[in-house]
């Protein structure tokens, strides 16, 4: 995220671009976000694009994901983080989400998965990108989970659940304009967390098979 | 889905030229989705798009939504529907969305979920369409949970988590090529289906949150 070297004045241009690509990508996908819109909201010259970005809106897109990807996550996990009790935090962070969300017009959701979806079956470097960044959510997660739950696959499938409820109702949230979808994920996240805490603690049986 | 009518080769051009573009729009989505592509795609001359939707491509966006959302939750209620045990059921539908995926080489998931990303904050009339589709899935599927949960607000949750999470888990399964998240989606569901049931019956104090 951090820019080094002597260049500041073009680091803050190529910044800027990569910043205005990536809201865009963000808010309206891949397909939609031409380099025109792209320098326009940048305040870049057009020219200075290409010189950044050698590979267009291709290589903008991939730096995009790779960026926003890990940052996005690092925002979740401080999130959680924030709120000792794991299942409080957990209905916390989806009514952090559920007010960002709010904020923003519901236009900011998750950095990377419109442009994932329209990708997935058309641009094979920029689907292993997104595929890359989900897979280091989970494992991210997954870390925040074995916290509490003790159990790495436990903590891998709340990790994964976490994420794809999220995924979801940001689609929902985003659709309806209400921010009830985020709540209703982060109740059934809670209820999955306490599920496997309960299963862990009192009943051998229920959690035997995560524990295999 | 089926067509009805005398003029059927009108039909059936009117028809090709529809699924062609919610085809498209599933899998590429709608800023990707040239008016030539849906005319190449359907064997239709490229002015008998205009001749059956003179509304162009974003009435063709609005007829696929409104068309291909219906449809798809009649088949998950179908596949819902098919195993009598409600927890068996969550199970098999989910493992059956993994492998119908799988089958279509990780193209064909949501009919709408990504259009409904790009749209959600450039084009209000496209953004309704698929907010009433989302709306109506979850009230077609609360009718299937409140079968065997009772209670009509702990329906419409479920119902809702087992959307958003299906959304999700389409997002993680297209972007990584791999059927596990849905699986995991699936396990997760019969989890909170299971909580619903386990609640209801022996702790009245775990759901009076969901019975008021």
């Amino acid at each position: 995220m951090k820019q080094t070297g002597a260049a500041v004045a073009g680091t803050d241009t190529r910044t800027r671009i990569r910043e205005a690509a990536t809201a865009l990508f963000r808010r309206e996908g891949y397909a939609a976000t031409g380099l025109k819109r792209i320098a326009a909201d940048s305040g870049a010259p057009f020219g200075s694009i290409y010189h950044f970005f050698p590979g267009g809106k291709q290589q903008l897109a991939e730096d995009a994901v790779r960026t926003s990807g890990p940052e996005y996550m690092r925002l979740v996990i401080g999130v959680l983080e924030s709120v000792p009790d794991p299942l409080e935090s957990l209905e916390n962070a989806f009514e952090v989400a559920a007010r960002d969300l709010e904020a923003s017009g519901y236009a900011d959701a998750c950095p990377i998965a419109t442009l994932a979806l329209e990708v997935a079956s058309s641009n094979e470097a920029l689907r292993l990108a997104t595929a890359e960044v989900f897979d280091q959510w989970v494992e991210t997660g997954a870390d925040w989970f074995a916290g509490w739950t003790g159990d790495r696959d436990v903590a891998l499938w709340l990790s994964r659940s976490m994420i794809m409820i999220l995924e979801g109702a940001f689609v929902l949230s985003r659709a309806t304009r209400d921010p009830e979808p985020l709540r209703a994920a982060g109740r059934s996240m809670v209820e999955l967390a306490r599920g496997a805490l309960v299963g862990r603690s009192t009943s051998a049986s229920r959690s035997s098979r995560e524990e295999h």
